[in-house]
């Protein structure tokens, strides 16, 4: 490019109607002029060639993506042995760029395919670039759904207020058979769990059909909210094709289930939207493959530009890598996971976080005292289902955890002088 | 885990029924004993936990992913600066993994959440791991589509054989009302194109609605196609949430279009096998976000990975990051994904490899000399619709390369010597 078509690439955000855009931030390390890097990024993710050979037009002003944040600093090389190594002085740089959604619409696909796109990783001179960020007008927000029941919604569900969700992964999660698995829940459920849910490896398979596993857990729920007092919840997974999505929500729903799990970057975040917008239940979306996308420091995807977009497409609940060095994300990242869930986003509910990841009583404190909220699911595993006096116990320890918890809020609370 | 636990993760390959095990080629970085790496490894991606507190059962000789092969080195570092930096002595380690498909049966959703999910990114003390291959049993494969038309069915569809099939992505992408966008098409047609293309960041969208789009396109085509005496297609866009595709289908196929194309990872690869089961005519796989996946050597999925499951779910041609520095792929990777859409896959017919990026005439000598079939398509974007001479003039300057390079083969072909 030449210099004024760099230049093009640039613009002043206070000349722009916010609404007409969204603002992306990336970080990338370049070789040559960070400059002309950044205005290919623009240009690689909306108008790669900007007119007609022979024809006085220019498509730049309306369609074009816009730099309108920048800084570079020289490095001494590349961050990642990745192949493709640029000519020239290196760079890294950080840019904010304004793209206009009217190039693609409240489509998910064709958001994923501009912010994450051949345009994006494809820049010539840009081997490692990552999507830190995303953030969205209102105008395009109001297009999509977001969560059916949210934060309120799934505590009125469960009426449980003031206190973190308790969940539980029956497990053994991979064999064993639907009379079994919801005997062992149902002790869960006893114990004091809210939630059981199926593991997200677990499918509608020959050993355990969903029809049959929801029925039984529908039964098994009845049960233990009956004898408990408490209300209780069936997370049944329906991960499946899209194209049996709906159809599996019908069933489980019918024999059971009163919340859904849904495996969202397997199924495609499209996938999850099309749900939502059939579901009579809350969606819980859980996190395989996001650590390909997002582990890799300075490159692919900042993890909570996905937690967003699956609150965007409508999960009522986003189950992500938690805390601990087990799941291998830093503390921060978790974190600004579980703010993307609650922090205002337009007028879309707060979904909740649930941050996991062989989490058990002795977890609970820790996890409590980072996110500073009762805003969270809390989901076991081995915790409760692994646990020395079988899941009724382990379910048991966590709510004693709970309560120690709380009592020391409380006294806590008790002991803070009164102000007015 | 304790010694006999790990070693009732690994197996004989003779031992096992071929039938039920897909195979998974890893390689991974770890910290400590690197078969308890392996053992967590298969242990997580299938029966985390295998039994119940207090019952006698184990559900690994069934439904356990199971090592077949094993070699590890030590290594004095990670290649890569992830966090979870694990403790203990490094190794890096290859194996291969026989996993039961009858653990979730065959679902790319639940596939994907197996072999890339939770259990794969997540294991303790490795950091660092890669999918690098999978391979199915017949028993498996069997259950998918594949391409409906493939290499063959492409080749009849356009009249063209022995000779690369010739793309053109008509440009400007992004803001060219439908009736020049056509103009220009019929001009690349005219001038020796066989397929113009949507871009793949052109959608359904108000300035060019795929109606209209399709329907201009259409009767340029005929036009084309009446003036050059050869057959030529239009292939539409589609990407769009998984709940339109069939309908977009329905319109693009009606108003014209004669293949489609689709952002694969964007929309899932599910939404890509639920549109094979209704299309009617051929699917062109995209690549939007494959690079964040696949670029970090040593971590995430290798892209032949992703060209198989495409395949698998029915492209009949993968487009994908193709030769040149702009593309920052080695070319041994590019040549895996070429091996993957030709080479034998059960009854699964091949895939028409398209390996783009910044081609035009200048390029496709490279690129002819390198594939070594003439079993690929050869796509241009500003390498046609940006060349000096307009896209007549850019169309028939590929053709004529491409008019060179057979007329060089033949010649060599005649200096042979006949052998019987």
């Amino acid at each position: 490019m030449k210099a004024p078509d760099i230049e093009a690439f640039f613009a002043d955000r206070r000349a722009l109607d916010a609404a007409a855009y969204l603002e992306l931030d990336y970080v990338f390390e370049c070789g040559g002029d960070p400059r002309v890097a950044a205005a290919h990024l623009c240009s690689e993710q909306s108008t790669a060639q900007w007119q007609r050979v022979g024809v006085d037009e220019d498509y730049r002003p309306r369609h074009a993506a816009k730099i309108i944040a920048f800084r570079s600093e020289p490095i001494s090389a590349l961050s990642l042995p990745v192949p493709g190594a640029p000519a020239g002085p290196l760079h890294r740089v950080q840019v904010t760029i304004a793209h206009p959604h009217g190039n693609f619409g409240p489509r998910i696909p064709n958001l994923l395919s501009a912010v994450m796109g051949e345009g994006v990783y494809h820049v010539p001179g840009v081997p490692v670039i990552r999507l830190e960020d995303l953030r969205f007008p209102e105008a395009y927000l109001a297009a999509f759904p977001g969560p059916q029941f949210g934060v309120e919604g799934l505590r009125e569900l469960l009426g449980a207020y003031d206190r973190p969700i308790f969940l539980g992964v029956v497990k053994p999660n991979i064999g064993l058979a639907p009379a079994p698995f919801a005997a062992i829940a149902e002790e869960a459920w006893l114990g004091g769990l809210d939630i059981a849910k199926d593991d997200e490896m677990l499918a509608d398979i020959d050993w355990s059909p969903l029809d049959e596993r929801a029925r039984l857990m529908g039964e098994a729920r009845a049960r233990a909210a009956a004898a408990t007092g408490e209300r209780k919840l069936y997370m049944a997974n329906v991960t499946d094709e899209v194209s049996q999505l709906c159809a599996l929500h019908d069933v489980a729903v019918a024999r059971g289930a009163g919340a859904l799990l849904v495996n969202s970057l397997p199924v495609g975040l499209s996938g999850l939207r099309m749900l939502r917008e059939h579901a009579r239940v809350p969606l819980f979306a859980h996190f395989p493959m996001l650590a390909a996308l997002t582990r890799v420091p300075g490159y692919g995807v900042h993890s909570r530009v996905l937690t967003k977009l699956q609150r965007l497409c409508g999960a009522d609940a986003v189950i992500m890598p938690g805390f601990g060095e087990r799941m291998m994300v830093p503390e921060a990242e978790v974190m600004a996971n579980v703010r993307a869930c609650l922090e205002p986003m337009g007028t879309l509910k707060p979904a909740l976080p649930v941050p996991g990841g062989s989490d058990s009583a002795d977890t609970l404190p820790r996890v409590y005292a980072t996110i500073g909220t009762r805003d969270f699911g809390f989901v076991c595993g081995r915790g409760i289902f692994g646990h020395a006096e079988g899941p009724r116990g382990g379910a048991a320890s966590v709510r004693a955890a709970w309560t120690r918890l709380a009592t020391q809020d409380a006294a806590r609370d008790m002991e803070r002088p009164v102000k007015d």
